[in-house]
Order: C-alpha cells, then sequence, then structure tokens
C-alpha cells in the first residue's frame, strides 16, 4: 500500500480491547505464559492493583478472550487465568497491524537520517 | 530483564497521549512525511471525520507534539500540521517500548511453536 493511499495510517485492525494499555500489557504477558497465570502473579508482572486487573480481565473475559478459573489449592481460594484459543488468534491478528505501525515508524526514522536536513 | 520480574510487562512508556489509536496513526503518518501535510491530506490518510482529527489534533497541539499553521494558499484558507522536534522525541521514545511489545509476542510465538503440544 503506498504511503498515500486514503486510510494507509488508520490502523483498523488495532482493536480497541486488545489496545488498551493495560489490556495490552495483561495479554502480552499471558501470551507469553501459555500454561497461564495466578491472578496474584499477573498483577505483579503487569504492576495493576487488585482492581484494575479485575476490571481489565472482566473485559477480556467478556470478549471470551481470556478464561478465569477459581478454585481452591491447600484450602485456600486460587485464581488462574489463561489465554482462550480464540483470544490468541484475536492477539495475533492484532499484532500484525502493530507490526505494520513499527515497520512505518521504522522506516520513516531511516529516511529521516538518509535524507539531506 | 527477566519475564518474572515485578512489572515486566507494566509498559510504563506506553505514553497514554500517543498510544490513543487515532492519535497513534495521526503521530505515524506525520512522522512519515516530515515537510508536514495538509490537514486534509491527513484526513485522508488517517480516514477521520473533521471533527475527530481536530479533536485529537488539539490534544497533540496542546502536548506540544505538533505544530499547525494556519494560513491562505490562493485566498483560499489552509491548515497544514507537522511534528515538533519534542514530539518526534517523545514519538521515538513511545516507539522504543512498543517495539519492546512486539518482540514479547514474537518470542511468545516462537516458544509456542518450538515447544511440545
Amino acid at each position: 500500500m503506498s504511503k498515500t493511499t486514503e486510510g494507509r495510517y488508520a490502523y483498523e485492525g488495532l482493536d480497541r480491547v486488545i489496545h488498551e494499555k493495560a489490556r495490552l500489557g495483561i495479554l502480552t504477558c499471558l501470551v507469553s505464559h501459555p500454561k497461564g497465570l495466578a491472578f496474584s502473579d499477573l498483577r505483579r508482572l503487569c504492576k495493576l492493583t487488585d482492581g484494575n486487573l479485575s476490571r481489565h480481565l472482566q473485559v477480556l473475559e467478556e470478549a471470551e478472550m481470556v478464561a478465569i478459573e477459581k478454585s481452591f489449592v491447600d484450602n485456600r481460594p486460587h485464581t488462574s487465568c489463561r489465554l482462550t484459543p480464540a483470544g490468541r488468534k484475536r492477539y495475533a491478528g492484532y499484532l500484525n497491524v502493530l507490526e505494520q505501525v513499527v515497520r512505518d515508524a521504522e522506516e520513516a526514522a531511516v529516511l529521516l537520517r538518509t535524507s539531506p536536513a
């Protein structure tokens, strides 16, 4: 697609469910931990508060991107979170567009360095 | 940074002024057109309405990332937009973090393909 095509920089595939900063962190963390993570580990790795993490997980669960399982481990409640196959697929589609943004920006940076001031 | 470090997936440098989907498109478009663009070209390339583009440009102008110049060309009002040097620098910082997100996600995808099912 040429640099001048209509909508060239619209990046329509930047799915807002995924693009939100905290959710992008949560999903990238979960994609990097395919066996899933305990709520407390996810909270620590994404540096979110309990409330914020819960709120964003709810959005992702409603979008069927994340599965949340509540159980008991050593008689204590345990919540584990993992990406669903549909979530993985949707994230992969988003990632393709994000890679295009990065490529566009990197090409612009190269152009700038090689063109006369 | 290890995959298990606290805040590993917080991506704190994902500046919300830049990360918003439409503004990310506008800025990537402007970084690719270092001489600036007419408002109408920017609107077409980013596929935004007049109102939406104006609103986002105002946010970027207040953040001193974008300079907007109103003039007359052939007796008709003409608005041109370009990235400021500060805007370019701030966008470059954001891009570093975005590249990290993409690297993390790509590494996870490689791991997934090479690990037993």
